[in-house]
């Protein structure tokens, strides 16, 4: 029987499955098994912590379909957790790959380095499984292939529910804020074939299934007379759209995806500001996003066809959301998991994935907080020795404005470290072209920098420092933020009895 | 009844502990708790990410005897796994509180943010138990105090295993590995009577059991003639030494406690270097720490009374550890568990400490390598921000030297970024004085740096930056890493039928 090394046949099975680099820390428990991965045609791509390493396979895997990182058994993996949980929530196919004591050292409860020192060796696994699709330890060759395929097949099919499963926002798990939705709106609403059943048909505002051409013509004429729909996971496939018949018009409608929201109309009204003024978050989102600004203001959009865009939880995805954007432009965020430091790390894989896809994708844009930032902000030292050339957005607003608006306005917990933005290449890379833009403090530095030709095509590096207040928001972000604050005191009038 | 709230009583309680300070990072489902914290005498030190949090605790409870720290749920806690398994591997007694969505909000199994979006809202804490001594959520308020109060009560007992239960070494978990090192050596053995059981007494070299004057004859003439003595988890209490009649020369003994191994006496020749030679760690670790060589030098040793060290898992530990050091200095390492970058987290808790002992302690020194400071690089700003004078040593030897050592001389996954180190505290903490030395490349630069009497007491942040070969490494680290290597040469041949 023909034989092969363990790791090579895991490199080779993650290698057909479209992934081309691996990412992760080195360890002493897998330093032989890192020799394999070059062996196997795939790029190392290290990165100082493992917390990175997740959030850039993450990154990568939303870009190229799959990802896969290493990092050694205990520190290494326990670090990565809050990454994993986030691949989970979000149904990202990303295989953590952890180097493990020998069997031998197992089986003695020996007291091996990384453990807890108490003999167990199981215990970080029993941890894992809480949030992954699935885990195997790998003890025995004859099964590892089996093993490893059935865990590459679980998470492969995990993340395709949507392609295999008909059930759209409902394999999503979303069903339950879906249905909220509907009452506390009133909406008529609709399905689709693929998610009937889903949505509660006893409520006095469903209106039906919806499918094109084939659907019952009162349904049809409600929908496709309407002035907005909010379609929700909707996958356009032959069967659940008549063949193809749909009639509904793109640009009224708002396209909830797992990964993306996209919206088609313009809901920021024009605001007149003087070049003079303050910056604020009402003149940025347009004049970073919105055509019709744009066009005012005689400047082309920002983004274009090939960015791949994410934006980090906090004012940055709210504000991203609320966009219209040019065709071509890929943009996620990490919507229910929402770990802040994620963009900055998630970038990386997104760099790298642009660098494989054959010049079907070409700028990673981040937009970040910088108290988000501060989570990861090591992760540029990636971004500049692997030369990804990213465009960085980031929002000094002296703090955790979205904390702040919650709860804390004035209080030091919502304080960060004041950096210096424009050492922050020097300092990470230094052998490294880069480029710093700004502070950017009022509009009109922001509606110059913008119309700079350099601006985003500098190919290198850019980081653009954006000074706004600390308590500058969208408005919907405001308002979100005061029904938490009034929720919360509610919350802490609870008493206990005795002290 | 009296009526106090939930959150005053735990951080009253944190106050009795001897608590001053409390580490984390906002979210907000615990910001109304955080305003709690200054409402009891407490100080709010938040820092850039959750890790960072969990390791400046570690730190600070080994100064001052316990700490405490507040993340989010979900993502702030999963990122802090890491810091947590170290406190419980390494018996640290830190509490970790964490801010739960409302207990409504469970019971309804809302879609709430930071879940894993599936409805469930015990599996964090399910994974907290495998890492935690006790672990509790609270939702009722009659029993809050009880559960707060047992959680606790747990955690002092757990770090003071040894002093109320009569075990040392034992109740330590590391008898396997005392066993097995008098097994190997066939050193004489001897217990005390705390440790009395925890050694085979069949073994050939065991002799006795020593409690200083009321020993045995034979048994007391055989230690107190002995060349050199290791104890392990001596506990030098009244019933243990024959009420401090032990008459074992502290000169001759190797003293391995739980958070420190203390050797008194010079392990190192006394080298020959000149002054242009390259700078290497058999001179390094002597110009630092050893009496013997500053003497010769004209220069004290650098280490002094009131000094806390910590030495990062790695060539700095070893060479550290090796060492001869003044009366009144602490030090300490992550030896079980050793994750990396803990040393450069744990350091901000330290000088956190060192504030708060009343002139105590003094200087907050860590000696680290490049690639592990890496992974937590940003708690550099909370350094510069607090004001806690951190004297760092940076061993920057292109990568990470022990994994080299081990497997993988030349390979990529041992490099790591590299930066300027004089440009680092100019981008966490612009506002801050610091001062950078180096780089030092020579033995010479080495001598004239320890000379310059300002060094290490510039009263501000201080980073000295040391460059080393590659594989340059103390003797000892050098034999251990290619004994590693030949093991997992071994372990990589296995080999699984197919492919």
């Amino acid at each position: 029987m023909p034989q092969i090394k363990i790791g090579d046949y895991l490199f080779k099975r993650l290698h057909e499955l479209g992934i081309g680099s691996v990412f992760g820390v080195p360890g002493d428990y897998e330093l032989a098994l890192l020799d394999l991965v070059t062996d196997n045609d795939l790029q190392w791509k290290g990165n100082p912590n493992e917390l990175i390493a997740s959030y850039a396979a993450d990154g990568y895997a939303r870009v190229k379909g799959a990802a896969a990182f290493v990092t050694t058994f205990g520190p290494g993996e326990l670090s990565a957790y809050c990454g994993m949980a986030g691949h989970y929530c979000e149904f990202v196919p990303v295989v953590h790959i952890v180097g493990y004591p020998t069997v031998a050292a197992q089986r003695s409860q020996a007291i091996m380095h990384h453990s807890l020192g108490d003999g167990r060796f199981d215990m970080y696994e029993n941890m894992a499984k809480h949030i992954t699709a699935a885990t195997t330890v790998i003890t025995n060759p004859p099964t590892a292939a089996a093993e490893i395929d059935r865990v590459l097949n679980t998470m492969m099919r995990n993340q395709n529910a949507d392609r295999d499963v008909p059930t759209g926002a409902v394999r999503h798990q979303v069903l339950s804020e879906v249905n909220e939705l509907i009452q506390l709106t009133s909406f008529p609403t609709f399905a689709t074939a693929m998610g009937k059943s889903g949505v509660n048909e006893e409520l006095p505002n469903f209106g039906g299934i919806y499918g094109g051409a084939g659907t019952y013509p009162g349904v049809k004429k409600a929908i496709e007379s309407s002035d907005a729909v909010l379609w929700i996971g909707n996958f356009p496939s032959d069967f659940n759209t008549g063949e193809f018949t749909t009639a509904v018009k793109e640009e009224i409608t708002i396209d909830f995806q797992r990964f993306s929201v996209k919206i088609t109309w313009n809901p920021f009204p024009v605001e007149t500001f003087s070049d003079s003024d303050e910056l604020k978050q009402d003149f940025l989102w347009p004049a970073i996003l919105v055509t019709a600004y744009m066009t005012r203001k005689a400047l082309g959009p920002f983004f274009r066809a090939g960015d791949v865009v994410i934006g980090e939880t906090g004012t940055s995805a709210f504000g991203l959301c609320d966009s219209k954007l040019p065709k071509g432009v890929m943009m996620f965020n990490q919507t229910v998991y929402g770990s802040i430091g994620y963009a900055t790390g998630s970038i990386v894989g997104v760099g790298q994935a642009i660098q494989e896809s054959g010049g079907k994708w070409k700028r990673p844009i981040l937009v970040t907080g910088e108290g988000s930032m501060h989570l990861t902000v090591q992760a540029i030292a990636d971004m500049l020795r692997w030369d990804l050339k990213p465009i960085i957005f980031v929002l000094n607003n002296g703090g955790y404005t979205v904390e702040r608006l919650i709860h804390g306005k004035e209080a030091s917990y919502n304080e960060v470290a004041i950096y210096d933005y424009s050492a922050l290449a020097k300092a990470f890379g230094p052998a490294y072209p880069a480029k710093y833009h700004g502070p950017v403090k009022t509009c009109g530095d922001l509606t110059k920098l913008l119309k700079d030709p350099e601006f985003g095509d500098a190919g290198c590096f850019e980081l653009v420092e954006l000074v706004l207040g600390q308590l500058d928001a969208p408005g919907s972000v405001i308002k979100t933020g005061a029904a938490i604050d009034e929720f919360n005191k509610a919350k802490a009038q609870k008493t206990v009895p005795g002290g």
